[in-house]
Formats: structure tokens, sequence, C-alpha cells
């Protein structure tokens, strides 16, 4: 019974994902919206300066995830910024983020409809798969709030230094440890 | 000659730390330190609003390490802010940050050396140990810097989009199925 639940969910979670990732629509859409959006000078595309920088998705998987959150936050904040800029924005209906933009382009919803199905790809993968880093995101965006010239800060904080200072200084001995086990593992591994 | 070399390191590793932790130490300091920044009401202290957040200290390490180095960033800024602050600027000597701060402030520096040497404490900490997370916490923030109404960038963004989106839909998949495979080994490992 239980394998047979595990079963379900991971088939549900298989669907979902592939429901929610369609690499064919998504290309095409994106072709078809740089018709919309180009560039005047080609050679600005491969400057090799990305908007979204690459290196922080060589890293580790649960840093690379919070890094992806902000990229997808970011998608959103931009596409919405180009629905506004169009002239004439179209009427939105519900059925226009079910078809691949491609289809409901050629019904005449064109750009406004493409980027809304872009739009609609990165909130379902938001709201499904990146919660935890959202949260994450809030957390450590909190910290510039923090009031530092309020003197019950400044004393709580200090209050708090001795704990954070060790949880500061044992998480990156464990991480430098886990790392040497980690290479050392690899390195006495027979290769293929 | 290679178990030697690692043993070294690991005894310069463990050395470093120890060396930049020193539990008794930072609480003594602490401790004097609060004796100047003193909360009026008693109850504030106790409210159970930390200025810093623990719930990111319950996730995964890599995600901790990242939030500690913003944590540690704050305390920096914080602590500079409050030697600006204090009425007298007691002049700065290198020797000082060498002491802990009770030997210090016994010879006369008081509040600003024990501010000092908390701060030394501080940017050791982060300049050894936090090197990457600075580097990826940087990245994170010039998501925010992103100039969404260049033609260019939105151009350059929706052409980016496909890799991205793909990563960004992968590695959360591959974080649920690790999440399942670890609690799965969680469950039938038996318990002490």
């Amino acid at each position: 019974m239980v394998s047979l639940v595990l079963c379900v969910t991971l088939w549900l979670s298989v669907w979902h994902v592939q429901a929610a990732f369609n690499t064919a629509d998504i290309n095409s859409t994106i072709k078809n919206l740089l018709q919309h959006y180009k560039i005047p000078e080609a050679r600005a595309r491969f400057d090799r300066k990305p908007v979204f920088s690459r290196d922080p998705l060589a890293g580790n998987m649960e840093a690379t995830s919070v890094f992806m959150s902000g990229v997808l936050e970011k998608y959103e904040e931009l596409i919405g910024r180009m629905l506004e800029q169009l002239p004439t924005p179209t009427p939105h209906t519900a059925a226009s983020d079910q078809l691949p933009a491609s289809a409901a382009a050629a019904g005449g919803g064109e750009v406004a409809t493409q980027l809304r199905y872009i739009l609609k790809k990165v909130q379902l993968l938001k709201k499904h798969r990146y919660h935890e880093q959202e949260k994450f995101l809030r957390e450590l965006r909190a910290l510039k709030d923090i009031q530092m010239d309020n003197p019950v800060v400044q004393s709580k904080a200090l209050g708090e230094f001795p704990l954070l200072y060790e949880k500061a200084s044992s998480i990156n001995v464990t991480m430098t440890s886990r790392r040497r086990r980690q290479a050392r593992r690899n390195k006495t591994r027979p290769r293929a």
C-alpha cells in the first residue's frame, strides 16, 4: 500500500513537472517573442555578458536553487513590466494561459498572449517548486531592514552574537570537512 | 607524504578556527558590552523577536551558510556604526585587535576596544570562511540592478529564458528526489 502511494505520488510529481515544462512550446514562444523584441545590434546579444550570471549555477544544488528562485522572481517582474509597456493591451482570458502561445497568437493575441504564457510558466514553477527558497530569500532580504541606529536592536544583536558566531564557525568547519571527505571519496573511487 | 600533508592541513585548519573562535573571550566581551548597551525595558530583550531570524538556520547547511554570511556582514556594519556613535573615539592600535577585549579594556580602551575585538572576530571569520558565500550574495543582489526597461536587457533575458527555466525545473526535481531518497534511507536505518 505504501509503495503504491509512493509510486502514484512520484508519477503525479513527474507528470506535474512535465506539464509545467514543455520545452517545444516554450522554445517556439520565445522564438516568436524575439521577432518582436529584436536587438538592433546583433553583437549585443553575443557580448558574453548575460543578464543572469551563470556563476551561481555551478555551485552546490541548494545555493543554486536559492539563486534560481531569485531569477524566477525577476522574470516574473520583468515580464509584468514588458506587458505594461505594450502599446495596446489585449484582454486577458483564462483560456489563453492554458494554450501554447503559438496557437493563441495565431488567433490574434500575439505578443501579450505569448508573454502571459511565459509568465504563467514562471509563476507555476515558483508556486509549486520554489516555496522554501522564496521564504529563505525573504529572510535574507529582511537583514537589510535591521534598524542599526536603534539602541534596543544594538543591545539585542550583541546578546545574540555568541550563539550566531558559534553557529557561523561550526557550519563552515563542517562544510570544509564534508568537501574534504567528498574529495577523498572521489579520489579513491575507481574511474569508469 | 599525501597523508602527512593532509594531517598538517587539517591541524592548521582546526588551529585557525580555534584561534578565531574563543568562546570564553567572546562571551566575557559581550557581557561587558551589555553593561554599556543596556535595554531600559528588560522585557524587550525577551520578547521572542530576535534581531536575526533563526528560521534559516534550520535549513540545509549550504543555504544556512549563505544566510550566516549575510548575518556576519550585518554585524560588521552594525558594529562599525556603533563605533562611530561612541562619544569619544579611542585611538585604534593594531595591538588592541590581538588582545582579549577584557584585558585591553582594563587598560582603558573600554567599549571601543571591546567592539573592535568583536569586529575583528567577525572580519576574520568572514575573510577565511565565507568567501564563496559573499560572492554568492553579491550575485544574488545584482539581480535587483537588472535594468528592466532597457530593450536590450528585455531581449537578452528572453533569449536566456529556455536554458534558465530548464535548469530551474531540473534542480528542483533532483532536490525532491534527493529528499525522498534521504527520507527513505532514514526510515530503513535501524535506530540506536
